[in-house]
C-alpha cells in the first residue's frame, strides 16, 4: 500500500493549538488508498522543517505539509522545501500577476512583502488556491513528492481535493480500487461493536475493519481493496449490510450523517414537527437539532426549563407534582413531555430532566440520574438512565445523544407502521 | 530553555482521531518552562516507535509518549521503550499486586493478558495512575528521559501533573522562575490584539508574548522568566495590567475563565436571574450558560423560538409585528427580549434572531444578518450584526458569543453603578 507522511508547520501547534488538518488528511488519504505512516508538527524553523522533510521523504514517497506559506517572515516552508529539493526560490510570474490583480480588484495597496507568496522552489508545480491568497505547490526529488498547502483548513481541504488528488491518481495509477463504507453507531461501546463484528472480514480478500471512537459514538470503516472497482464496491456493500444486520438499529447512519441530521430527515419524511423540553441538557438537544441547515422545516421550539418555576410556567406542571416527586423524577419528566406537546401543538417531543452534577446529588437521586421522555401524545415513554460514572460534560452529552436516539427509534417505528 | 518532544502512539491517530493530548501538554509544559520542540504521531509498530524515540531523544532531553500501554497485543510502547533503552521487560511486583487487587475488589476474573500491564522496562521508575489501570513510567538512558503515559486524556493529565512534573522539578532545578498570565479576549482579531500590544515587552528582560486563536476568541500569554520568582510574578502582573489597559473591556477573563463562567459569576454577584430567547442560535447560548456547574443559581430558563408560532406563543409577540417587520428585525428582536422578561420575571435577558443560512437570505436580509437584544426591562438595546462572510456554524457560534459578551458588558456596567 502507498504510504504518506504529514508535516504540519507552525509554533502555535507546539503551544496548544489543536491540529485538525492531519486528522482530516488521515481520513481522506485512506479513502483514496493511501496509508498515513506518520504525522509530525514542527516549529517555524527552516532547519527543523528541512530535517523533517529529509526524514519523512525517506520513509514515504509522499509528504504533505500544511502551514508556513504566508507573507510574513515567520513563514519559512517554501525556503525549507527549496533547500530539501536542492533548488532555489524562483518568482512564478503567473502567480505574482494573480496576486497583483486580486489586490487591485479590491482597491488595496499591495504590501511589498507579498511578492514572497509568488515564489516557489524552482521547478515546482503550482497548486491553485480558490479560497485564499496563500499558494501551494508540488515538488519532486528522486521520485519523492512534497506537496505544500496553507494551514487554513478550508483552503487546504479544497486544494487537496481539487488539485492534489487528481495529480496523485495520474502519478500513481492504481492496480486496485478501494471501496469504503462508514457506519455510525450509538449504543454500543467500541469493544461491544468489535465483538459483534468478530470474524466479519475473515477470509474476504482485501477486506479490513477500522474503528474510530468519538464519545459517545463509534464509527466503523469497512474497507475493501480489489482489482475491479465494481467488485470492490459490491463486497463493501455486502459487508456493510451484514454489519448492519449484526448491529441492528444501533447503526443510526453512514458517512457524514449525524444523529441530528438523521432525526431531521425522518421528521421531514413523516411530516412531523418537533419540540423539546430540556433541563439538565440545557439546550444541547435544541442546539444540535438546529445545527442542521433547513431544520426550521420540522423544528418548532425548545424550552430550557432549568428552574422549577420555568417548568411550571412553560410546561403547565403543578408545583405539587414537583414537590411530591422531585424535579428529577419519572412523573415530572412525563409531565414535561405532555405539557410541551399540549402547549406547543408539536407532533412529537423529547423531555429531559436529570442531575448533571457535580453538586445536587443525594443518595436516593445521585449525580448522573437522568430521565428522558419521548414520543407523541398518543404514545410516549419515560426511562431512567444512570450515567454516574461520568463527569458533568459527558453526562450532559450522553443524555442529549440518548434523547435524540430514542426519538430516532420512535420515528423509525412510525415509519415502519406507516409503510 | 529546556526542550521536550511528544510522541503520541496509536493507529487511530493516523486515521482521523483528533489528538488532544499534545495540545494540552504543549500548554502545560510551557507553563513550567519547557519548550515543546516537536510533536509526532506514529502507528502501533515497535520499529516506528523505537525509531521515533531514537530521533526525538537526540533532539531533546525529555520525550513524553502517550498511548500503547494497554493489555492488548496492539499495545507495544513498553517493548519499544525497553529496546530504545537497551534493556528488557521486567515484572514489577507491586504493580502486579495492585492490578490483582483491583480486579478482586470488583469480583472480576483477571484475564491472563493483563500481566503485560505490570511489566516495565527494567530499571524504570513507575508513575502512579489513580484514574485507571494502565501504568506509566520514566526511563533514562545517557541522560535522556522518556516518560510514558496512557492515551486516555484524563489519566494522562493527572499523572503528568502529579507524578511527572514534581520529578522534573527535582531533576532539572531551575536557575530561573517562569510566571505566566493568560488573558482571554473577544472582540478583536489576532492582528488587532497584536497591533494593540505592539512593543509591550520591548526591553523587558525575559518577557515574551504568544497568541492562540480559537474562533471567535483570542488568548494572549504573557510570559516572564527571571531568576527571582517574586520578581517574575511582579513583572508578569504589570504586563497583564498594561495589556488590559490597552485592550480595555475586550479582555473578558483570564486563565481557565470562559465567557459563560464570567457571565455566571457576574450574575451571581449581582444576584440577578437570567433568561434567554434564541432563534438562529437554537439553544447554543442556553447550552453554554448551563455548561457551568452551579448555573441553576442564576439561570432561569431559555426558549428556542425557532418558528414564528413559538415566538408568538412563548414571547407574546403579535403576528402583525412579525408580518410587518419580518422575524429577523430590530423590532421583533426587541419584542422577544421584552416578552421574555415580562413572561419569565427574569431580571436580565438576551434575545437573538438571525439568518444562519445557507438558505433563507434575501438581498435586503442576507445570510449572516443577526439581531441581538440584551439588558433588562428598564434598559435594553438591540444591535444588528453582519456575519455574512462566515459559514452557518460560525455564524451561529459568533452570534452566541456576541450575545454573551454584550450581556457581560451590560452586567459590568451594572456592577460599576452599584459599586
Amino acid at each position: 500500500m502507498l504510504e504518506a507522511a504529514i508535516l504540519t508547520i507552525g509554533d502555535e501547534l507546539l503551544e496548544g493549538k489543536l491540529d485538525t488538518n492531519s486528522a482530516w488528511l488521515g481520513v481522506e488519504l485512506d479513502r483514496i488508498g493511501w496509508r498515513v505512516r506518520e504525522v509530525r508538527h514542527c516549529r517555524d524553523e527552516v532547519a527543523d522543517i528541512q530535517r523533517n522533510l529529509d526524514e519523512l521523504s525517506t520513509l514515504c514517497p509522499l509528504v504533505i505539509t500544511t502551514g508556513g506559506l504566508g507573507p510574513t517572515t515567520d513563514d519559512l516552508t517554501t525556503l525549507a522545501v527549496a533547500r530539501w529539493s536542492g533548488t532555489v526560490l524562483a518568482l512564478h510570474e503567473a502567480t505574482w500577476e494573480q496576486i497583483q490583480q486580486r489586490f487591485a480588484a479590491r482597491g488595496l495597496d499591495l504590501p511589498a512583502s507579498n511578492i514572497k507568496q509568488a515564489h516557489y522552489p524552482a521547478g515546482a508545480t503550482p497548486l491553485v488556491n480558490r479560497e485564499g491568497s496563500a499558494v501551494g505547490y508540488l515538488v519532486e526529488k528522486d521520485g519523492r513528492l512534497v506537496a505544500s498547502f496553507p494551514g487554513v483548513p478550508r483552503e487546504m481541504k479544497r486544494m487537496v481535493e481539487e488539485e492534489l488528488f487528481p495529480l496523485l491518481r495520474d502519478r500513481f495509477p492504481r492496480d486496485e480500487y478501494r471501496a469504503i463504507r462508514a457506519l455510525r453507531i450509538f449504543g454500543h461501546t467500541e469493544s461491544g461493536v468489535n465483538k459483534r463484528l468478530d470474524g466479519l472480514v475473515d477470509g474476504i480478500a482485501g477486506a479490513q475493519i477500522a474503528y474510530l471512537v468519538s464519545f459517545p459514538e463509534v464509527r466503523v470503516f469497512l474497507k475493501v481493496n480489489r482489482a475491479d472497482a465494481v467488485e470492490a464496491d459490491r463486497v463493501a456493500a455486502e459487508l456493510a449490510a451484514e454489519a448492519r444486520r449484526r448491529l441492528g438499529d444501533r447503526v443510526y447512519g453512514q458517512d457524514d450523517d449525524t444523529l441530528e441530521s438523521v432525526v431531521g430527515a425522518l421528521l421531514a419524511k413523516l411530516e412531523l414537527r418537533l419540540a423539546v423540553a430540556e433541563s439538565c441538557t440545557g439546550g444541547m438537544i435544541a442546539s444540535r437539532i438546529t445545527d442542521v441547515a433547513g431544520s426550521s422545516a420540522y423544528f418548532d421550539e425548545g424550552v430550557v426549563t432549568y428552574s422549577n418555576a420555568a417548568k411550571v410556567r412553560r410546561l403547565g406542571i403543578t408545583t405539587e407534582l414537583i414537590e411530591s416527586h422531585g424535579a428529577v423524577s419519572d412523573e415530572v419528566c412525563a409531565a414535561m413531555l405532555e405539557g410541551l406537546l399540549t402547549q406547543t401543538g408539536a407532533d412529537v417531543g423529547i423531555a429531559v430532566t436529570g442531575i448533571a452534577g457535580p453538586g445536587g446529588g443525594t443518595s436516593e437521586k445521585p449525580v448522573g440520574l437522568v430521565y428522558i421522555a419521548w414520543g407523541d401524545l398518543e404514545g410516549h415513554d419515560v426511562r431512567a438512565f444512570h450515567f454516574g460514572s461520568l463527569k458533568r460534560d459527558d453526562i450532559r452529552k450522553l443524555a442529549a445523544t440518548t434523547g435524540l436516539d430514542l426519538l430516532r427509534r420512535f420515528l423509525l417505528g412510525r415509519l415502519g407502521s406507516a409503510g
